[in-house]
């Protein structure tokens, strides 16, 4: 059921994020072509799912939930390609095919990086193509830019990349993540629920509890799945956590507690959501299948 | 008297910076000390003077315009720490003082960019730091992220690296800048005029003009003092543009008819402020300042 869900908000915001994407001027067509490798590349919208997820859960239509669905997964784009640059964590695959820089060059993946961010905030503040009130729109640009800046991803890629080879305990390690992947994760489900037009104070503190959990939950799992999967499954270097002594759950809990760690954590998410009817399954699956996914 | 304008909207546009970038967590401690690098550094923040000279040409008050005038120059900031790294333009001199890469590291220098990208539009949405109505500052957020984008500098910029070498005529030259430095300067008019609450379509087109004759002119100049000036008095390396076999303005037109052209541009932008009185000699001391400058 999830994999129907899933399809459905990938086909959504891929269309969405192809028109956005599309060349309005040859003298852009390689920038353009490098943001489109970029974003169009068959990733699992994990992010875009959350924003549907979370909108509908509270009611509203999917259709009122595009551009902030579009949005962070520009923004979760984006950092994907400056994370793989040389100077960062150098990689040269990503879901099993060459990084931008590989299929580019540096320079195109750091300005094709540079743009897309600034799309996201674009098409948010767009009444044309965010078409909610001025200030469910702002409060989106606001939520966004704090997630994605400095006291949220940009932030916890930098001490993320300050720690490797340094010991960090667990309450470091977490707070690394909260900022790295978390806040993020938090972002895509706020925006959901703006989009709906309809959450209270109760509700908003509900999908925040769950965001939190199944953020966390995918990251432990991201630690787990570095270790126990190959190269192949994974789509990206098995194994470059540890050779990068990076610090990681398994490194920290060890394997079998990192895994029990993942399916606490899923269970809070799940409990969570208890408020929340019907039209939160699609919220429930999602926290399954972060904890159940092989890659 | 410019200078006397300048040194204000220095102050001011600092003292917000300054604020906004302190260290909000040790653990983001170098993030944001590679931020304040690149932001506060003696800079001429000539996108700060156009915010607040348009909007005081309108009648505001130069606290409506505080937010924006802090938003473009970190757009601008950022910009030049991406354009300096070694895949992109490969300067070690900004300002005579070391790149954000050179000083703190590659890495560091990516983040601190994309940081300072997203606290651009979070400070523009905020209605804390922009005390203007939901409306304008929504307008803002849409006309900052479409001048900085693909559309915009970021597309400058990759038309500038694509024409490394080749030779463009004066059309594809001139859309190059446009894009580049361009449609940053016409966003900070766009963004005081609209901080100022009180532009009419009339005086909008007008102040667009100004900016487009300014934008042109400031490019062209530069390209002037490329071949001109010494390394010591630009605070960058002179004659790369030359080196690197880049297009520019005295290549395509002659020296003489370079300067020639910088100051038809700057009695183009005069001309554009006709309509305005006293309140907009600030911005008319700008465009003759920028012909006059020698660095």
């Amino acid at each position: 059921m999830i994999e129907t869900y899933q399809k459905r908000c990938q086909a959504r915001v891929d269309q969405a994020l192809q028109t956005l994407l599309a060349t309005p001027d040859p003298a852009l067509a390689r920038l353009y072509e490098a943001m489109r490798y970029s974003v169009i590349n068959g990733g699992k919208r994990v992010r875009p799912l959350l924003v549907y997820g979370a909108c509908e859960a509270l009611g509203g239509k999917p259709e009122q939930a595009d551009a902030a669905a579009c949005a962070v997964e520009l923004i979760h784009a984006y950092s994907l390609v400056h994370d793989d640059l040389p100077a960062m964590d150098d990689d040269d695959l990503r879901r099993g095919q060459p990084t931008t820089h590989k299929a580019f060059d540096e320079a195109c993946a750091i300005l094709a990086g540079d743009g897309l961010q600034s799309l996201a905030f674009e098409i948010l503040a767009d009444p044309l193509r965010n078409p909610l009130d001025a200030e469910q729109r702002l409060a989106m640009v606001a939520g966004l830019a704090r997630a994605a800046g400095p006291v949220g991803m940009v932030g916890g890629q930098a001490i993320d990349l300050g720690s490797v080879g340094r010991q960090l305990d667990r309450t470091a390690l977490e707070n690394m993540h909260r900022h790295k992947t978390g806040a993020l994760i938090e972002a895509s489900v706020r925006l959901g629920a703006l989009a709906s037009g309809c959450a209270d104070d109760t509700e908003q503190r509900a999908l925040q509890h769950y965001a939190q959990a199944i953020g966390l939950a995918f990251q432990v799992q991201d630690d787990v799945l570095d270790v126990e999967s190959d190269t192949a499954t994974l789509g990206k270097t098995q194994g470059k956590d540890q050779a990068n002594a990076k610090p990681t759950y398994p490194a920290l809990l060890g394997l079998e507690q990192a895994k029990a760690y993942a399916c606490d954590l899923r269970d809070q998410a799940l409990h969570a959501l208890r408020p929340f009817g019907e039209s939160a399954e699609p919220l429930r699956e999602l926290a399954r299948y972060i904890v159940a996914r092989r890659h």
